[in-house]
C-alpha cells in the first residue's frame, strides 16, 4: 500500500466548506505519481518526458462517506488491485492521516492504460503492453480487489 | 436531456495536451447547476444560499473513450435516469457540440443526496427527502437508464 | 473590447461563497483564447498545435473591489493596451454580465510573451518576435492603457 | 521567511508542460494557510470556521522568469512586507526546493484583509481591524520590501 498525504486547502473545498468532490481524482493521480516515484523509483515525470509514455484513465469511480473540509490532513491509500496486458487497476481509500483506523472517507478506482506519447513510433497515441520492466516491479505489489 | 456546452480551454488540459479528467467531473457539476438554472427554473444558486440545500455526490463514476483536446467545442448531455426518497441519479454522455450522432467521447455517472444545510434545523449535515417543489419538477423527466 | 461571458460556478468558490480568487486568472486566460478566436479569428488552439506558437505570462496583477459568487453571470472585459516586439499587454475589467454600468468588481493586467514551442527550431522555448499576420491584425485593436 | 514545498502534478500543468500561471496564486494561498498552522500555530481552518474571520485578497500581483515543470519540488518562501490596520502584504519568491541559491523561477505579492465573516455581527462582510493576537505574532516577523 502506498500513502500519498494531502492537506486539504481552501481553495479545494467550495462553499459548503467541503472539499469539492472533482478535487479527489486529483489526488488520486498526485497518489498516482508519486506511487511511481517513490514507490517504484521510475519518477513519472521521466515517464512521460523521457520515455514517452502516458497513463490516462479509462475508467474511473467513487463513493463518498464522510467529507473532508479545508485544513484536514488526510491519507489517500493506494493498493495495486489488477494488471492487465496494457493496463493497471488502482483501488483507493481515504482516511485522516495518522489515523489508519479512523472511518474511510472515500474510497476509489481507477484504471489506467499505458499509451505511446511519442509520435515517431508508429503505435503513437494507442495503448502498448505494459513495458517488461514496470511489469517486472508492479506485478509484485498486486493485490486482491 | 439537458445540453451544457463547454468550450474546452487550455487550462482544462494537462501535458498530453487533452482534458486532465478530473475536470471532467467539474463538467458534470456544472452540467447540474445549469439544469437547475435553465431545465428545472429553480436557480441552483437559490437552492444553496436562498433554502439551505445541498447536493454533495455519494458516488460517480465515468468511462472514457475518445480524448478532448483545447479548443474543442464539447456538449454535457445530462439525463436524471433515478430518483430516490433522497437522491436524484444523473447520466452523462460527452460527444462534440452541434454534432449529436458523433462518437461518445465518454460517459459518466452520479448520484447525488439532498443534503441539509441550514445550522438552524435539526436535520443540518444530513441527508433529507427531496422537496415536493423539485419532485414535482423532476419526476416527469426522468428516463430509463 | 472584447467580453468574455462566465457564469461562476459552485466549483469556482471557496468556502467564503465567493470565487476562489486564483481562478480569476483563469478566467483571465480563458477570455485571451476566445479572443484568438472570435476576435482575431486566428484560433487559439491552431496557434498552439498548428504553429508551434505559446504566450505565457511574464507578469500578471489584479485589483479585486466586489466579490463575485456562484450564479452570477459576469462579464471579463479584455483590451489590448500595449505591444512590444515580442509581447502583448492585455487589460482587465470584471462587471456583471449584461451591465456596462455596473460597479467593476476587480481590474487585472497580463503580460504575455510569444514563445516558440517548436523543437525543431533554434530558437524553441525563447521569446521570438510577434509574427506580421498577427501584429497586422492586433496593432488596430490597441488602446490607451 | 516561511517556506511552503510543493511537488508539481501533471495536473498544475498546461500543454505546454509547465505550471498553468493560475496555479501558482494557489501554491501563494496554500503557503500563506500553512504559514497561520505552523508559523503563527493559529490554524488558519480554527480562523475562518471558528473566529469567523476570511483574509480574501485585495490586491495580487507575479512576474515569472523560469518555468515550473510537472515532477519538480519548489519552495515556495514567503515574507511578511508590510501589516496594516486591516491588511497583511506578503511576499513571495519560488525557487527549486532544498537549493536556495538556484535562479528565482517567480516572485509575487498579496494584499490580503481581514474580513469579517460572521453574520451576527454588525461588520459582516466588512474589513475588520486586525486582532490584537494576531498582529503581536505577525508584527515580529515583518521585513523589508
Amino acid at each position: 500500500m502506498h500513502v500519498h498525504r494531502v492537506r486539504v486547502g481552501f481553495g479545494d473545498c467550495d462553499p459548503a466548506g467541503i472539499v469539492y468532490f472533482p478535487r479527489f481524482f486529483h489526488f488520486f493521480h498526485e497518489a498516482m505519481e508519486t506511487w511511481f516515484d517513490e514507490v517504484l523509483g521510475l519518477p513519472y515525470a521521466e515517464m512521460i518526458r523521457g520515455r514517452g509514455l502516458g497513463f490516462p484513465a479509462v475508467h474511473t469511480e467513487a463513493d463518498f462517506a464522510v467529507p473532508c473540509a479545508f485544513g484536514d490532513e488526510i491519507a489517500v491509500e493506494q493498493r495495486v488491485v489488477g494488471l492487465g496486458r496494457t493496463s493497471i487497476r488502482f483501488a483507493y481509500r481515504v482516511r485522516t492521516h495518522g489515523e489508519p483506523d479512523s472511518p474511510t472517507r472515500l474510497t476509489g478506482a481507477t484504471v489506467s492504460v499505458v499509451m505511446d506519447l511519442d509520435p515517431r513510433r508508429p503505435t503513437f497515441r494507442r495503448p502498448i503492453e505494459l513495458p517488461a520492466d514496470l511489469r517486472a516491479r508492479i506485478e509484485p505489489l498486486v493485490v486482491a480487489p
